[in-house]
């Protein structure tokens, strides 16, 4: 869903003679990278710090990649793969090319996102050759499933990073969005199931955002 | 330097009083979070796929952090810390905050390049505590010296993608800028180091751009 709403281009297609030893896995892996370049059209509701425009989701993913080798000594659990939570976190956002990106507080639009992001998954994880396939669908499961101690510190991050966008550019998301307190504290609770020092300042900082006046009690 | 080369904006300060224990460390960290925003407004000569735009440097980060799990399999040496690729691919592009995308055929400004990015690399990892910006000075370091088999399949990888956006958009910022196969070609021997089978790859694509008419010989 690009950012126009303007239907989708075709994947472009890799012409298997030219590849290495024609291998059609080679081709498949080529496919699925000049695809999942779309990631760059899906904006956010999120704006970047210096207020000039919307985030779309491969710089979010970038940002919380990088949000890893800088904050993981706040992870809850210890002996955390952190590779693995790199790439569930550079996968994690794909499906949104397809199903687009949904507002965390649009109750409307998440009736059928779970729905709609599995079709996406299937699609655009189904570029890739089997193997690859079935790992990176099983790292976005992971994501969504928030089960393992990895999912849940990708998780935290995930919900860290826009909420510092939205205090530090006073709040313009959430009162364009009518988002009060009570909202956003619940939105934030994955912070404190994958990283207890983060929930302690992101609520600190939703307390502050109140007397500030940028944030509805 | 950002896209509009206009005066960059001071970093945003964080309130130590809300930060959990009042602590210092944490401040910083939060600090360099917020301040590389601003790589998202750096942009690079790379046009995206649909030919929209041009590309910025945490799009590009992300991209290549993803071609990691893709084509991890055609890393010329075995063995290798992958997370590690990952930490440097995420980081390796924070410099151009201060020092600007250097186009990488732009000879006059390459020369003064290495200077400018050291003093960045100063300034931005400098934000973060002690003990972190020596990791990620080292990781930066270890990008560019190339010595590592962590840095070859990282620089490989970073050639490649915007090699493939060329490609793919029909030689536009080749013919743009005036570039011949034999410098393209120079440009790309880093994936002969760090990935043969891409290499292999590049080649057929540069001999199949100059056939097509999208390359100058």
């Amino acid at each position: 869903m690009l950012e126009s709403g303007k239907e989708e281009a075709a994947p472009i297609l890799v012409d298997q003679k030219l590849v290495p030893g024609q291998s059609s896995r080679f081709q498949k892996q080529i496919e699925f990278i000049l695809e999942v370049d779309k990631l760059k059209h899906v904006l956010r509701q999120t704006i970047l710090m210096d207020q000039s425009r919307r985030e779309n989701s491969a710089e979010h993913s970038w940002h919380i990649a990088l949000l890893i080798p800088v904050l993981a000594e706040y992870a809850k659990e210890t002996d955390i793969d952190m590779f693995q939570v790199m790439k569930i976190l550079v996968i994690h956002d794909l499906v949104e090319i397809d199903a687009g990106d949904t507002y965390c507080y649009d109750d409307k639009g998440r009736e059928d996102q779970t729905q709609r992001e599995a079709i996406a998954a299937d699609r655009i994880f189904g570029l890739l050759p089997a193997d690859q396939a079935t790992e990176f669908r099983a790292l976005w499961d992971e994501f969504e499933k928030r089960e393992s101690p990895e999912s849940r510190f990708a998780n935290a991050l995930d919900r860290v990073q826009p909420f510092l966008h939205n205090y530090f550019t006073n709040g313009q998301t959430w009162q364009a969005n009518k988002i009060n307190s009570r909202q956003v504290h619940e939105r934030m609770r994955p912070v404190k199931d994958g990283a207890p020092d983060l929930w302690d300042y992101v609520n600190n900082l939703i307390e502050n955002a109140v007397k500030k006046g940028i944030l509805a009690e």
